[in-house]
């Protein structure tokens, strides 16, 4: 008996009670918009539709039903899926279980996704029927860890695997579980630096902000729709995209592959508002017949993202969309992932930039000795801001040297100007970006290198108009070896996943190096610089 | 001696280090805008304007000098400020250094905000010299935490007293403190059923995530000009305009009170895009000569506050202003505040209502035994959402309660429409809110009956045209004692701050009591609810 009588106005307040009055979880955003908008398309998917009362209802469902298998909090479900319905289903299922959901990146090669599912420890694989061959390849690995697999997208398949029957398992009541503002709501793995990818840990606070502040940049409401044209295991477009229109109740509007006929259509029967590609996809759309002599008078905004893009098509691309800003935006997996973007009447006047600093994200310069630069001089692009990531799985020193002086070092080497725009000079790290991903110079050089005739590669990424950048590869072969571009081009696509195989090789008889016999990376970037140029 | 040599890439990251990178700060934000638009102007204050640079580099200054007072962290600095540039210059100060910032209500009496200073125990007062009469008088109370007043606003004030002495002794490099995301940043003080005004502790999540679903809103930009017309030292102007203005790199224009002609030409200098009056502010401005006939093009949102307004004086407003919606807003400060506001589809077909969740915030109804109500039914209005306050300081008890069944308890009675729609019907709460002030029947009450002439008294709101509700009592006398309302009336003034003191008091010869003697405020609520209606 308590020494005291309580009070009829005193309540024991729970701590799960206290989460779910305070926290930031992704998991929520679903919910507050199928309390306001509830019948609502959320998620327009081929001839699918759900309405966030809907999507809400199945959310909870499958996250009772992940709990029923036995995880615990903070375990990785890892998600191998195309643009579709059951993705973000998964996605904020994961977010409100305190689970954490692992798109793969379905241009790795078989062996790859096999190391990602390795590394995460995941314990359970939900996966496109349409997948089936690279996913069980990669499961023929050792996978100790991976626990059950669940597929959809098909009829038939056997009922311990089929992931409808398991949603049906699930309980229909509100999932209310604690979820903390940092806990892991997502996984995804960037190439780096490293030869391997990294994980990036992502939590809902930077999920959540980062979804506010890219619906406060792309002006989306309730009556907004998005293309969803890119693939939603990137971060561009789950984060950027998808979670801030479903944040503010607008509709998604899913798209897999490319076909302009379908996007056409898609964007004149929904409204469309936002778009966002890669350059080399509106060059491509720019020519199709689907769209010749075009106009799509409700969008808004034509993001593109990568590189720049030359100014004739972004001429050809803002008379196609009458109505819209055609504006790049910069990020990175790691600041989820939107760091700058341009604002729109930077759009003619500083195309050739990066734009500037997303909504709650601080950009600077920063020099090799730890100090921010002034305003026009050249140094290392850092970040700061509640958006970033909590950190590499089972990287330690990867984490702590990204952070290192107090800033998220990307790697990239830029000035600022007066108004705070970011003109790209260069990279520190040995990154290409090419088609939208990273590619780890270092991974393709060891693939090279394990082909017999070759001693030595160095690869580097060079402009390239359709691709940004282009990956291309310098090798000296071995004395007494032989070896031609094609037969090093097959050999490389038998072991990396198709962005990384080299555009093209070339031969060289021997690279230039330092003193200390460190091969000078630099000169041949700049001797291939122009190896694209009139193709 | 480490055991192993240092890595290269290592580096030890020092615990502010990482919370400068991953922190939500309220202090941060105009430290990004700053970045990004250094030479935007920030704020309007008379002749006076102020970039981001310059809000920037004197925030830190004063953040340094309030440190240098040997503040220490979350302790409390008292702010008796009208609308203008120190209010804003204290208040991102107080942020940036982990103080709690503390702005004073200027509509409560001497005595009132001596209670307030001794229950926060404000250890510094930045006053505006304007105010020296109310502040002095306050300032005569026992005080024994505040040790150091500072004034600004006029010249030849003490040294040693002088605020901007103060923020001239601040260093100017970058003020860099371990501040965490759920520290208060801002206490404010709200009358509610209790006789004393409470403190309502929000952190700077919570302002933070405020700012952004307002932004997200008003869909404002840094192209938005706000006029503010409402006093800062209330959070729907703090929190729902001026904070998220300053934080997309907008501009905000202070004005004080009610200038017809002052207002006319800043918003045609200014091209102010956001208004927030209160209906009656609207309805006097109307009928200003220095309106009529005009119309307003650069307003796209008038918001009002408080209470739906007739439809006829919506119309007119509409008139004046032809590009904005006319929409309401409506919250406590327990939610920094805005919890529901119309949607602009909504603006006549609903203009009755309180409007819909806002972004970030979950609105249900619950019944009397915790349960949520389906739509449809009444019940009490309940939030959830990470801009919820963190407590009452020094009321555990109230706390507790308000959060009591995991959501925070409004006090209002309503039901929700399939829209999601809050359709106001009734109040839990003893509390009346007119002209945009909460008063606790409770104080008023008190109030009376320390007059020698009453025995019994209660005070309700009854709905009034200017103030949304007023402020009406209902006073039974002693047996040989007599009072007219008019001496009464001048007794509430000598007790009460302004509007506190009710615009009407009825003598009664008795009250309508329950079997058990209670009074039964609802009949007389009822009884007086036309009181005002030809007024």
């Amino acid at each position: 008996m308590s020494a005291t009588a309580p009070d009829a106005d005193s309540h024991l307040i729970s701590p799960l009670e206290t989460n779910l009055i305070e926290r930031v979880c992704v998991g929520d955003i679903v919910l507050r918009s199928a309390d306001v908008y509830p019948n609502s398309v959320a998620i327009v998917d081929g001839d699918r539709q759900v309405t966030y009362a809907q999507l809400n209802a199945m959310v909870d469902q499958l996250g009772h039903a992940l709990l029923g298998l036995g995880l615990q909090h903070q375990d990785i479900v890892a998600l191998a899926a195309r643009n579709n319905l059951e993705m973000l289903l998964c996605y904020f299922a994961c977010a409100r279980a305190g689970l954490i959901c692992m798109p793969i990146n379905l241009s790795l090669r078989a062996h790859e996704i096999a190391f990602c599912l390795r590394d995460a420890k995941a314990r359970v694989l939900v996966a496109d029927q349409m997948l089936r061959g690279l996913i069980e390849a990669a499961c023929q690995e050792s996978l100790p860890e991976l626990q059950r697999t669940f597929w959809f997208g098909a009829d038939g398949i056997d009922a311990a695997q089929d992931f409808n029957a398991l949603v049906a398992q699930g309980a229909s009541q509100p999932l209310e579980v604690l979820v903390g503002d940092r806990d892991i709501v997502q996984l995804l793995y960037t190439s780096g630096t490293t030869a391997n990818p990294k994980g990036v840990l992502t939590s809902h606070l930077a999920v959540t902000i980062a979804s506010l502040s890219n619906a406060i940049m792309n002006r989306c409401t309730e009556h907004s729709a998005a293309l969803v044209g890119l693939p939603l295991f990137h971060c561009a477009m789950l984060n950027s995209v998808a979670v801030p229109y479903l944040t503010v109740g607008g509709k998604l509007v899913l798209t897999q592959g490319f076909e302009p006929a379908t996007c056409a259509r898609l964007i004149d029967a929904h409204q469309i508002d936002l778009l966002v590609w890669l350059p080399m996809m509106y060059g491509l759309w720019l020519n199709d017949p689907a769209y010749q002599g075009r106009t799509f008078a409700s969008v808004k905004r034509a993001m593109y993202a990568m590189a720049p893009m030359p100014p004739e098509r972004q001429k050809a691309i803002a008379a196609m969309f009458p109505n819209a800003d055609v504006i790049l935006g910069s990020g990175q997996t790691e600041f989820t992932p939107a760091t700058c973007v341009q604002r729109p009447e930077h759009q003619w006047s500083k195309a050739a930039t990066w734009g500037t600093a997303t909504v709650m994200t601080r950009v600077a310069i920063m020099g090799e000795d730890g100090q921010l630069l002034p305003r026009g001089e050249t140094g290392e692009i850092v970040y700061r801001g509640p958006q970033g990531m909590r950190g590499y799985l089972n990287l330690p020193d990867e984490s702590r040297n990204s952070f290192r002086h107090g800033w998220f070092h990307s790697g990239d080497v830029a000035h600022m100007d007066e108004d705070g725009a970011i003109w790209f000079k260069d990279r520190y790290k040995d990154v290409i970006k090419s088609g939208g991903e990273n590619v780890a110079s270092i991974e393709v050089e060891r693939c090279l290198l394990q082909h017999p005739a070759v001693v030595d590669a160095a690869v580097v990424g060079a402009p390239h108009e359709r691709w940004g950048e282009a990956v291309i590869a310098s090798v000296v072969l071995a004395a007494g070896h032989s070896a031609d571009e094609a037969e090093l081009l097959a050999h490389c696509r038998g072991l990396l996943g198709g962005f990384k195989v080299p555009k093209a090789i070339v031969i060289a008889t021997e690279f230039p190096r330092t003193g200390t016999g460190k091969i000078q990376k630099h000169l041949i970037r700049r001797e291939l610089s122009e190896f694209f140029k009139n193709t």
